[in-house]
């Protein structure tokens, strides 16, 4: 194994299972991590593991909307040309879960209560939280907790809570649900609130609160309507308050007191009234909650008072049943099953749902932040790991417009990313792509990452390539590709400059991946990506003219393509490129200063020097020959059909020594290549810390949010990795290397229309056609066709 | 000429005169330039040329405390590790000028009043500012006031002001003296307040107000001694107020009332009553202004009142006498003169002025920040300046112990120099001088300055080398200047890496003098300043074993010098380090990617992409092949006795056609080598530049405050450049090329011992030893000495 691995995960308080995370005993200092872990997303919002009830211990609340922003001032020391007047920020918004309980008139708080047993459990088959606890009171009262959670990923503007409360002494008991828009962000620059609060009202059992983000003028609504039973059956009739109009049919339970009040960001219906020893008091709490993201501003508080009724009037029990069933249905095409591993099977299937809660691939204006719905760092916004890392695996685990709308999407921006281009100098429709995005703007503000990290617009342009490749959906290219591809060729065309000296175009003053490089010459792997680009782009047009003449007609004249002209310089930048190489060692080069550096490798470095991102000040990182992530690799693992596996293997054996994997991206890319390569020991290690990346906390941050781009990254590194799925021009190959420990292999693959099940044991694959055409594809050099019902099992 | 010197300089709105600064009329617009270039200092505090009434037009309130600074915190958009916690910023501190008139009951405001004649002017010979005015009050009544003011350079705690004024009616007169310490810095990074006022006091004629600096706890105060008289003679007498003990022998003038007023942050003393048309009240305001920099904290108050009584006591006649006749001393070692040019003749007093009043050499805890006393940019800290540009003038034009407090500066930083070096994880003594300080720590945060513009540890040697060279003081090395160089050497020794492919020490990540590039690889100047450090530094360190034995046991104990060792790693690194060299051309490269660059000279640039900082993003910059300020120039520059003409003359043909000259610290070193190149039109043109960069504002930035330090590059253009004045080994040679209009050029020089006349007339040398030994000087090949009152007369 690489000693450059460093293995630091933390003892995981969390219980290996292969379907779900448990927590057993309640632990205070790590439930920030927890509440990470156990987040619940549906694509439309997220919400972290936050108690329900008040917590005045350490906590991150955490209430996310997808699209929902706030332009926060931009914050730097010394202002450079060029740089964004704001960051695009994730919101911290209104906290729907809310619920106060009142035992005897003392709060229930975790913090302060005496916890005598806790359990927490994400059913990751089916997408719910569950949390059951017994806590003593401060009077002695002990007072147990079944609280159930979910965000219908059937109905995705609604979330509801059920929240059972029993007391083993009679007490006087009030519960409260509540909306708190009250909220703030962590992360925020200048210590603002980014909310206006608009509206707050409480009646009978509903309540709602509205609020405003300042600057971006999205408004945001939540909604409730609540309901209080016995759980041992019968519902609470009113007592001094009036009847809800949805109270119904309960038994009469006369010194009950409903109430409702409503002040600035809040809003909150309870029930107070005794209970009896022993007897269980259930809430349950409809939320609705709507943004002018999706309505128009005046609609929101209506439509989320709709969807808060809508729910109520499905019930409980339907709701929670037909959230079930569609997470169940997700699995069916997205699961992975690993036998013999159960760290693994939990990791990966960890991996998965949080992909499938952060994107679900129907609105087109979404994408994946780095963080998912799990936490505010990175802003929530678009970075090249949606293109690099998560594309291949909605691919293959969903229908093909999930990932189309992931395409479409940067289409969507490329007017902002042709302005960002021009900002910078670039002329003539070139296009740039923000390193860092809500909006098509461009939010990242750090000269050498906004201005030099440029390889961004590779992987766009890579992006295209991989759908186009996967699906065959070749009309895309007419429609939306070719436009976004000109744009980024555009953009290299004039990013390269002529070297009198080299008699060869130079990329100077560039970050590649490895962010441990800033501002250097000729990085391998952005002037092979550029070059890459051109030829691509060349590709498009000519096939757009070819096939869709018309199409192409209306691109020319929208995008003034001068295509002889342009063609041609294009083809003279990519055939004249430079490219760092060391000719004794036969040997790309990371850039052209790398073989300057002192090459001690990290199995060299005093393990107390790690992470160097920690241990080290900048410069002497930017001066050190240590990679943050794969860099002259990430383009050999992009290209890996056109990469000589003896290319693949001196440049791996030549650069992983010197990577310190300090990016959460680096682990799965590495991983892949050391399998193909028969390094099994490394990949499995790699594969560890990868998959199980946030579970036990190897980077010592899951506190702030989970690594959800990353996780795209596992799941290539069990299908592209061990499972050796790759295409091979456009054909559909295996060449799999179970790890040791593993028994067995199987997931699905969305392909050309059909449905796979791939199963690998010991030295056997076996391709089963679920539903679909018949499907081709080859294991080494023997090609196999599968058909629907007759699995097709070879020796590997 | 050459066309990258931009000619962006505006109409200049002072007069030219040989000895003044002089404005005739009232110009808004241009007032806070105005109060930039009128400013005044005596090196222990400055006044920006702010109105001494009240104006509530458009003004950068400016009085600072030499020495007092606030650690605002640091902003950053990202944090990298190394970063100081804070920037020690100069301080806008108390408001001792402050004056309140009013008439009528209406405040005199030139921001209200019809200004009917304005008139300003700094007398540089003496350093008074005066200024006189007529305005109409909107009620008709004319006021005409002369307000004069100093800033004792004899009594460095006590400045002055006398303000006359006169009415064309009968009118109520209220004139009232104020201290006010309700001030803010406009370059707060946080929009605080960087003040805790203490107190504010305020009884008969006198008043004072205490403050503290936030976490710096500085204390300063400000007290006033006031009078007021009648300009037609007789002090006024006390009305309903009681008797000032001051007030004595005046004529009663029963109506007028005294009154004292304090508030937090405010001291007033004011006297109200008519003054009769054509009477002229005079207002004269002796003012001390103490710090804890120089005196106990709890005594600060009560000095301050001291030092206000002690100027009363002497007198506003007497105090400016004084203060006239020592400026009027400076100027007998400090004066150029020059004839047949008299914008130039007024640019170079201008400069001398602002130096001789930044720095008085009188307390080795002060140094020379880039705007002096006329601005808060730049934080009123240290940089390299001071011993790249201003150490020669001080050297020059003064007692050597002036210079020598300079070094010793340093010296007194040299443990938080090693404390900063072992933060970016140097060892063993190294030590990196800050980028940016005011107590020896680092204050600067942008890593590709603050990590990387290395050079600056440079500069701090060949500041020990320039003063030792100059005076002869090789004392000095034993004392102080040795330990200083066995920390520079040890930081080069360890900042230095080995390669194996070029089989040389390189240098990486660095940042040169010309900051349009950064983290580049084995910048020339950087890695020949480093070789040269380590060979003063091995010599300074024989120097001192073998003539101050004792001092050489001391210093070896203390650092802990493995002499042998370290000496041979040293010259190990000195002798195979690796400069980047162009074969075919013969040159030295800036860097290792120089010539990747797309080379089109500034010339071919269109002047509307120009200034280049303010037209191009950042990244565009850093990849364009075009230079801020001399960097390879600057090292041959500095070792012109080592610099073969020839050499010279390949690199300035090469280089200056890429260089924007857009720092103030450019056009100076170009315009001595371009004089020692015969290029004389470009020498003037450079001249030009720098002389009258402020006073014809050729940056649009004197609002902000002057450019001091490269004032002292002015200096040099005339002295070192023109009058062709360098050393040669250790002789003065003289290598005179008067600009074409110049009749004549007179300069001192202090110089070992000696204070030297030199003038130069078109063919003519003449040296004339004023005071002091013989002195032997060169010219060409010959060899001359003067004697005291015999000149001699050279042909050149």
């Amino acid at each position: 194994m690489s000693s450059s691995v460093l293995s630091t995960k933390r003892a995981a308080h969390v219980a290996i299972h292969p379907w779900k995370l448990i927590e057993n005993q309640w632990n205070a200092e790590r439930h920030i991590e927890s509440e990470s872990l156990f987040a619940l997303g549906n694509g439309r919002m997220g919400q972290r593991a936050n108690h329900e009830e008040t917590f005045t211990g350490d906590t991150l609340p955490g209430s996310y909307i997808a699209g929902v922003y706030y332009p926060d001032k931009t914050k730097v020391g010394w202002w450079k040309n060029g740089y964004p007047e704001y960051f695009a920020k994730v919101l911290n918004s209104v906290n729907w879960i809310a619920i106060r309980a009142q035992v005897n008139g003392v709060e229930l708080d975790l913090n302060t209560c005496a916890v005598e047993s806790f359990y927490r459990e994400l059913d990751l088959e089916h997408g719910v939280l569950t949390r059951t606890f017994t806590a003593q009171m401060p009077d002695g009262t002990r007072v147990s907790v079944e609280a159930t959670r979910i965000l219908s990923i059937v109905r995705d503007e609604i979330g509801a809570v059920r929240f059972a409360l029993n007391v083993d002494h009679h007490a006087n008991v009030r519960l409260a649900a509540a909306l708190d828009f009250n909220v703030t962000n962590h992360d925020a620059n200048w210590e603002e609130t980014f909310w206006n609060a608009q509206d707050a009202q409480a009646a009978n059992r509903e309540g709602w609160v509205v609020s405003e983000t300042k600057k971006s003028e999205f408004r945001v609504a939540a909604a409730q309507h609540c309901t209080w039973e016995w759980a041992e059956g019968g519902e609470l009739a009113a007592g001094a308050s009036a009847s809800s109009p949805s109270a119904a049919g309960a038994a009469p339970a006369a010194e009950g007191t409903w109430s409702a009040e409503a002040r600035t960001g809040w809003a909150e219906n309870s029930w107070e009234g005794p209970v009896n020893a022993g007897q269980t008091l259930v809430l349950t709490k409809y939320a609705g909650v709507v943004s002018s993201f999706n309505a128009p501003a005046q609609e929101v508080p209506v439509r989320a008072a709709e969807r808060a009724r809508e729910a109520a009037a499905a019930g409980w029990d339907a709701l929670l049943a037909e959230h079930r069933a569609a997470w169940r249905a997700k699995w069916d095409t997205a699961d992975i099953a690993i036998d013999g591993d159960e760290a693994a099977q939990q990791g990966i299937r960890f991996n998965i749902f949080h992909l499938l809660q952060t994107f679900t691939g129907v609105d087109e204006r979404l994408n994946i932040g780095p963080k998912g719905f799990t936490g505010e760092k990175y802003g929530g916004s678009t970075y090249w790991d949606t293109e690099a890392y998560c594309l291949p695996f909605y691919l293959a685990s969903a229908d093909p417009k999930v990932a189309r709308n992931l395409l479409v999407y940067r289409y969507k921006h490329l007017d902002k990313a042709i302005e960002n281009a021009a900002k910078l100098g670039f002329k003539n429709g070139a296009a740039l792509y923000p390193m860092v995005t809500m909006n098509g703007e461009e939010c990242h503000n750090e000269w050498e990452i906004t201005f030099e990290e440029i390889h961004r617009n590779g992987a766009i342009a890579y992006g295209i390539y991989t759908y186009e490749r996967y699906t065959l959906d070749r009309a895309y290219l007419a429609e939306f590709g070719l436009e976004v591809l000109l744009g980024i060729a555009r953009f290299w065309a004039q990013r390269v400059n002529w070297s009198e000296h080299r008699q060869a175009y130079v990329m100077l003053g560039v970050t590649g991946p490895n962010e441990y490089e800033n501002n250097v010459n000729n990085n391998y792997y952005t002037n092979f990506m550029a070059a890459w680009c051109l030829e691509y782009a060349a590709y498009a047009a000519q096939y757009v003219r070819e096939q869709h003449p018309s199409d192409y007609a209306r691109i020319v004249t929208k995008t003034l393509f001068r295509a002889e002209e342009e063609l041609a310089h294009w083809a003279d930048v990519r055939t004249r490129m430079y490219y760092p190489f060391w000719e004794e060692k036969q040997l790309f080069l990371q850039q052209d200063g790398f073989l300057d550096k002192d090459l001690v490798p990290v199995a060299d470095l005093d393990p107390a020097q790690r992470p160097i991102n920690q241990k080290w000040s900048w410069d002497r990182i930017l001066r050190s020959p240590y990679i943050k992530q794969a860099d002259t690799l990430q383009g050999m693992f992009f290209f890996e059909d056109r990469t000589d596996r003896e290319l693949l293997r001196r440049h791996f054996d030549f650069y992983e020594p010197f990577t310190v994997h300090e990016s959460s991206l680096s682990p799965s890319v590495h991983t892949i290549l050391a399998t193909r390569l028969g390094y099994a020991e490394q990949a499995y290690a790699f594969y560890l810390r990868t998959a199980r990346l946030d579970l036990d906390d190897y980077n010592h941050e899951v506190r702030e949010g989970l690594h959800v781009t990353a996780m795209g990254g596992a799941w290539m590194s069990v299908v592209h990795g061990f499972g050796g799925m790759r295409l091979v021009g456009e054909q559909l190959t295996f060449e799999p290397a179970l790890p040791a420990a593993w028994t067995r292999l199987a997931f699905h693959l969305v392909w050309r229309g059909a449905t796979l099940h791939v199963e690998l044991t010991p030295g056997t694959l076996t391709v089963n056609v679920v539903d679909g055409p018949d499907t081709e594809f080859g294991v080494g050099s023997q090609t196999f066709t599968a058909k629907k019902g007759t699995p097709v099992i070879a020796s590997v």
